[in-house]
């Protein structure tokens, strides 16, 4: 059973500290993780930088958390998801996507895809549009109270989808009890590139 | 238009080589990743962390490719998918999955995925297990000679998928002229917890 664990109950004030000290340490990371994939200096160097990666591994595990983040609570009853391979602060894989929500419940992103999700040659794997389209599915469907689940998701996959400068985004088609309905896209520049649609079912434990 | 840019032709001594020094510094910082997830040292240990980081990043890039890492081809004919994100071994994201082949055709492989991974507490994100199958899919339905990308994809979730020891399997169920059709599924210990099912297309270029 998936419950959301309040792993205590973060004030705002806290949870601001945490960003500043948290969110760039995951941004130097994703450079890193760029360099990794990129570079091309000798064997000699490696290992330096190497030892210099493990040597920063060490001080953060001196004190860590026993799991994974899990999602913790704020104070204000918003979801701290800083772990989340899509959205996550803290979580070095995430772009990170911001999501955006429309008034009328839509949602949107604007993100940049660069090496580290690369499939086809100077393209986006294809396994990456599905990845970010679930989440904005599934963030669309859901809410604060009442979390759903991915039921089943379909991908339509309309061009390659270059990487660099990229758009997304999801709306509820319709809802029906305890499942929700959503639709979504991917885009470059040139339009959509990606569509997708989903039922998002809550849990049991949840209803 | 993607294409499979032939960079050089790698001779096999050279790929064992540098296999052997990029490898191992994408698992170090595979380690980072996870550590900076779960981290909970004070700020001043932090900043200590990140300035070992950023000179780490400053002398990987001190030579580096221009772009994304692509695929190249090895004289032996094979792919290196080096920078990809779901196999790729320079690539820090992926985590990286090794895939076998059965000599029937089928494809399957068992890995780990931790904290970078986590969608709702303690469980895969509905998306990653997307790019994995979504990847496992479009592996059984190329091949070196012929490759096809994503035409459609679905997948239905049966149930929550942990964190840890998974499996993933995919099959090619038909081929209909450009057109193969694959099934694949991810498990834990107890069985399947996503079924996946695909379309894959090959490019008009390669046809």
């Amino acid at each position: 059973m998936v419950e959301f664990t309040e792993i205590g109950d973060v004030p705002s004030a806290e949870v601001e500290r945490l960003r500043a000290v948290y969110g760039p340490l995951a941004d130097s990371v994703r450079e890193l993780i760029d360099a990794t994939i990129r570079t091309e200096v000798d064997a000699d160097t490696v290992a330096d930088a190497r030892a210099q990666i493990d040597a920063a591994t060490a001080r953060l595990r001196s004190r860590q958390a026993d799991g994974p983040f899990g999602v913790q609570l704020t104070s204000g009853g918003d979801r701290m998801a800083w772990g989340n391979p899509v959205i996550g602060i803290r979580n070095p894989i995430a772009p990170p996507v911001i999501v955006k929500r429309d008034p009328d419940g839509r949602v949107y992103t604007d993100f940049e895809l660069g090496a580290a999700f690369e499939g086809p040659p100077g393209h986006v794997h294809g396994g990456v549009a599905a990845l970010v389209l679930d989440h904005l599915l599934g963030e669309v469907a859901a809410n604060a109270e009442s979390p759903r689940f991915t039921g089943t998701i379909s991908l339509r996959y309309l061009r390659p989808t270059p990487l660099g400068r990229l758009h997304a985004e999801a709306t509820i088609t319709r809802v029906d009890g305890v499942k929700a309905y959503a639709a979504g896209y991917l885009a470059d520049d040139h339009g959509p590139t990606v569509e997708a649609e989903g039922v998002f079912i809550q849990p049991k434990w949840a209803r």
